[in-house]
């Protein structure tokens, strides 16, 4: 159909079939000589080969945000059926719940808005009157963390940048207008973090999404997520949403071609793994996992060298209003995360979820907050540390469950997640320097070696003279 | 662009550029064969020789309704600058107006709804929550329409039926989650009507309408009227907003010939003549007007054999809530517009503008019953009706402004929009068999011919026999 | 009360003791004094003797508006129960019927409100933002009415004044946050008319209303009532409510003998009858009747001198957002109810109900210009006018059911709400000097006395001279 | 009344009428007795001769919580005047500093909602939806705090509960349409806590307030506080609103002698101090003191005996929305108020904003857990206490200003707000048995008394053994 348009616009053209073949030629000549610059084949072996930029693997704590039109219910039950238990929940999916007929959220939806009042019009209530994206960016900033990773689109296709292929629905043209995205990277950028966004392949009900896949990837999705990096230039481009169509199907290989190629963000952009029901742990960037029940054995379940772990300080991404306290994790266990997943060689992304007037909950700032100030003293735990001989940490932490470990250089850091009674001991360890508790560089930490086996002795400290609290860690100098 | 990726499709698939070649060649055989079956061709002359279909020219009256978003504010000021006077308001351009800044606009709406609030917001609100499709279609029946012209899509974009190009920007996504288009069209044509669509080329603030008018017209807009047509299957397209590009720009041809030649509709469908910049009462099916000033001498305009006026019963086309009763016309000079427009050989589209949520205002149901009163009395003047020879019309209302007349068959209606006080005197009638006055067939009427004049002495009516109210209808049968 | 805290000032200002008591003494004389002078006494024998200002009598046609929080809901069904057939809705009532689960009611109200709005949270949607007194006014000059009477308080309480009793249920504390009382009023008298005020007695839901109804009354009604009197100054009084308690609960004698005797309107007020279960018909004022379907027989229900009807345009006295033109009286309609009232020697209080924003529908506008016009000519055979003599009235109208009689000084006046074709036979009359058809004074119209019996013959007009539509009134002068 | 129904309750058991005539002589002798036995006299003498039900000065810890309509703005700027350097804030003020153009009030306003919404249209926004009382009483009963006290009534005249005084504008009205006091009354009562209830004299726009004081009071005020003891039975009044006028002008003593003598309640009410501008310090219950910066020194001020500060855990009583983490005082900072007040004899109401639909904001949460956990450990040195010697107090806080201290029978607590290096030294000891370090029983405190001073050597505890955080109690038994 398209293929006869266009001959008919050449024979009104009255250009002789000769002629055209000519044109055609030349085509494919310069088509092949530009495919030579390209640095990366649209093929997973080609583009598996390149290597993340190297902040990524550096920065290991980064911000997750997700917010939309779902902050207007702001609202999932605990459990999606009843008798169920669960750490996680879905304000986020409240627009697919409700039209899969997922019984609490019908019986919510009745009793609060009425039958007349569906998702789409709460859109005109998402107003982000009270959005600071400066202070967003300094909260972030005091948490330590080193990057930002913003809710582009969700699955229920709202953008939040004007992208010409959401036409009034998106925050600039309905409900904030605001550009979302653009404030909010631009305030991040000046922080001094690195701004990324969340982009779903697949939405749950664009018109195209399911009729005519192909036109939805060619006409739809690919250009958008072009608008989006060419608009944005993100560091950090986490897809979602790909499971229903291989990489074929979502052209994620000429995509990804095109981003390391040909892109203004070629040279600094950091991917995610998820092009594709034949990617996750595969191909791609890293390996992201979410709302990890288990997080020491990742690498048994990815083929990829990074990895980062996603999930709320409470249990949903999108804001959940009726969460109450106990839904929370508390900053002792966000920081056990933290350490947990680096000490794995992973990256954390903890999530926020803002109000639909553009506030982050207090409790979250609360824990943000105490992160930081872990963060400030501890800091270099983490930051730039690798995983250290995984066999030897094995070992250690089969004796010790609450001491964790990270490597930078030629020095060992081990992060003990409950002070110490008595003595810690570390296996494998041949010779060393000195040993310190970060954060109190000052008191003489005792630390003696024999047989490979160093031995620590926590030094005496008080209420008053601790560094810091919920999780401490030793520095051992020059370890060999 | 197009071009280019297709090739490089064949490519991949590695066919030889000799085989493609005849491909090619195959394919533009195909083309002009299956061209040759076609009735009309993409151009103005072969598509100016259809005849539109005869239902058209017959049935004189149809209810034109304007109905969106806009009918939310559902205002608009007397006039757009101080000082101005005029007979239209644009209610239905309220987001333009504001985002033009016209002053009058911008205060009502700081005023009313504030800075934090635009128009897409507006769309939640348009609930529709006491349209009746049934209750409209009798409505308009009653009033002895023929048929209904909706509009599927003005300026703002927004779509009545849930069109896949205007993802949450329609009336089944955001708002009365109902399909509009469909539900009335089925309640429409139920009451034995014809059931005819508006629809905008342009939109004012689509994101590719100025950027890249190419593919707004390739991509969006020539689908989605396709969609439309394929649907709803309409009996009327009158097409809007085609002021600013050209018909070739539009490829309001092509879409033509399609229309024509290949849909469902091919053979019923009425268009008017709003099609691109250079066509408006040359190329297309009837030329349109409106709000005309005057309604006599549109002829001269046109080179096209059919003609509507179309106008409100207010003065906007939109509901306009702040409108009283002095900007409403009467049913008088709305009896008397359907009089002239019809003497001049045209058709009457009257405009009713619901409110937001889907009532026919009183007032302007009032106005359809009277014109639907009048014309169970004097229809037979009305419907089927031709112009009467131009020459003698012109001589006869020069003597009697307030007599019109039509022509159906051997007999001629002289349409008196005030009584005849004295006698009604017609030139040119060379023989006549007898006159009567419609709605009172017992009373008789003395009439003499005498050097081709014929002098009508109206009977003796008082309040109590008057047939009608309004206007009164002589018919002069057999004339010659 | 009063008084002694005004010899508190008295004190203040240092005024002697003794000169103190002399001016005491002094208070007290002039007190009873001005009580002996006090005309009416409270009971209903003394307040029956009061002559209602003439004004009441002559002026015959007044509007009446039912406005308050029930315009948001704005809402009746046609029936209450299945199967009634009814002219009367009650979107008024709305609060009630939602109160009492009639079955209409409740499911309107869940399935566009849902639980959690009750009536009192429509209140701040309440707010006449196009509320515009003077056009208002100007609407009802041109109608011809000549009084206006606005609902100061329904049964749901809420006070279109700043009622210090009412606090936040009023319309200055909350919703349209405007003195609508005050407003109207000053326009409505700055018009040329008389305003005056319904007022509820009872309240459906006051707390004191059935727990403590002397409380109410005392500290709460009479107060109010007295407060209302003396901000606004009213010309009339429309009680109402007063079915459930006698007059002597309602202490409504007293009540009347201080409005008649001290109140600031003493010479001018103009009351109703519903003064207590004990009254309609019996005491008071004017005797009053609603939506009346018998309007020829009222005399025979009342002691009373004065008797006025009231009705809607439509079928409820508050707006009814969903009745269509069927549920809407006709011009004719009315205006036969004007004169079968005016004939009857009652007034004519025609309600409009506004909508929540302040504006009268177009089609209300309609009605009531079309009264105007109609009175414009005949107006001098409805104003001034009273009953002709009732026996001759009812043997002529025994012959000739459309016609009407009613007499000003020595003119007689025959309102025919048909044309008359043939003639028009009055029995009873002596003597006359010369008829005329109002509004055609130039006709000469034939009439001839034989036997007390008045022929009158029509004359010709047609839709060009009538002199106006729907009803006609042969005024014959000099009549014994 | 209640004797008579008990009479008639008699009948029904078949007594005899003569027994039932005695019984009603003795009933009434007993009634003329018990009103002889009235302890109180009207007059402020003999009303602070009662003394407060003991539970009071043992209980320590309250919640008091601020919610009404204030809560849907839940808006207050940082300081009310630019420069301005505050820890206070008045988002329950909205209202009355949007009337008396409070800058940023007015410009806030303007821009979230316009001219035509007042604080009064917010009513019916105040929806408490997600309101569950055994939620918060468990919360409260969790955090330690043993009474609890809700705003009734705040100075903008909305009641919590249905008074028959405040008709539409209490919470069973409009809004929430729940009882708010009697629902979380039995829900606090049911987990074992206290329920008192705050209730503002004087309103800020009632219309007699300023007009008629007395008749505000008599027939106002003071019947709807009898109404609020009598349906509500609480055990603690906090009166406030007290400022403008005497307590005469209020007959806050006839009420409280009414309250002491004749109420339900008469034997477990508590009262504080704001009961007429004379009171504040001097007369009533407990002195009440509000977000104070120094509560050292509230002693000079005060003749009462009994003393609460009250403040929020934010900057403002009622819940502002644009508070962040800086805004909310630290768990550490709470507990060294409570500290601090009590072992200077007072009691802590410490502050909870809900939100409009009914939830307790998380970091509310957080903060009433931290407080709950530290006081499981260290309850002992709180409950009950009573000042220690204020001499010794004094002397020994100059020497260590972060230990406070508290006395239960013979046993002295030193609490300390620093864990203290080295020793504490406690001055003004002469004999004891034993120290101990609450929470750590088991650890061996070593202390040694020597002219008169106790030194204190704090054991080593690590961040794994430290009983509780913020705070550590020594407990040093049998002092002398």
């Amino acid at each position: 159909m398209m293929r006869l348009f266009n001959l008919n616009v050449m024979k009104k053209k009255f250009i002789s079939p000769l002629l055209r073949f000519y044109v055609m030629i030349a085509v494919c000549v310069i088509a092949s000589l530009s495919s030579l610059a390209q640095q990366y084949q649209p093929d997973w072996k080609s583009l598996d080969s390149r290597e993340m930029p190297e902040w990524y693997q550096r920065d290991k704590f980064g911000i997750f945000i997700h917010w939309g039109v779902y902050a207007v219910p702001a609202w999932a039950p605990p459990v999606l059926k009843p008798g169920e238990k669960k750490d996680r929940s879905f304000s986020e999916w409240y627009w697919k719940h409700l039209h899969d007929s997922v019984d609490y959220f019908v019986k919510h939806h009745e009793e609060f808005y009425g039958d007349k009042i569906k998702y789409q019009d709460f859109a005109g209530n998402f107003k982000a009157e009270n959005f600071d994206p400066g202070f967003w960016a300094e909260l972030f900033r005091r948490s330590g963390a080193r990057y930002v990773v913003l809710t582009s689109k969700h699955h229920d296709g709202f953008a939040l940048w004007p992208s010409r292929f959401s036409r009034n629905w998106n925050s600039v043209d309905i409900g904030p207008h605001r550009n979302i995205c653009k404030e909010l990277s631009a305030a991040v950028t000046a922080a001094g973090l690195k701004m990324g966004f969340y982009y779903s392949l697949y939405e749950w009900f664009h018109p195209l999404m399911w009729k005519d896949s192909t036109r939805y990837v060619n006409d739809y999705m690919l250009p958008q997520l072009k608008e989006l990096v060419e608009d944005l230039r993100p560091s950090l481009l986490f897809a979602d949403g790909e499971w229903d169509f291989s990489s074929k199907l979502w052209k994620s290989e000429s995509f990804l071609a095109w981003l390391y190629n040909n892109s203004a963000v070629r040279d600094s952009i950091v991917v995610n793994d998820r092009w594709g029901s034949d990617c996750r742990a595969r191909h791609g960037g890293y390996y992201s996992t979410e709302f990890s029940s288990n997080l020491s054995d990742y690498k048994a379940h990815s083929r990829l060298s990074l990895w980062e772990e996603c999930r709320g300080i409470g249990k949903s991404f999108g804001y959940n209003a009726i969460e109450n306290l106990e839904d929370y994790q508390t900053s002792d266990s966000l920081i056990t995360n933290l350490i947990e997943i680096v000490s794995h060689g992973g990256n954390f992304l903890l999530n926020v979820g803002p109000t639909a007037d553009g506030r982050i909950p207090v409790i979250m700032q609360q824990r943000l907050q105490d992160i930081g100030d872990w963060l400030k003293v501890n800091g270099e735990a983490i930051f730039g540390t690798v995983i250290w001989d995984k066999d030897k940490q094995q070992l250690n932490r089969k004796h010790n469950p609450y001491t964790y470990y990270t490597r930078k250089g030629k020095d060992l850091y081990a992060l003990c997640t409950n002070w110490p009674e008595g003595k810690i001991i570390i296996h494998g360890i041949r010779k060393f320097k000195k040993v310190r508790l970060l954060g109190a560089g000052q008191l003489e930490v005792k630390a003696t070696l024999k047989n490979d086996q160093l031995t620590i002795v926590p030094p005496v400290i008080s209420p008053n003279t601790e560094p810091c609290k919920w999780a401490w860690v030793f520095k051992i100098e020059d370890v060999i």
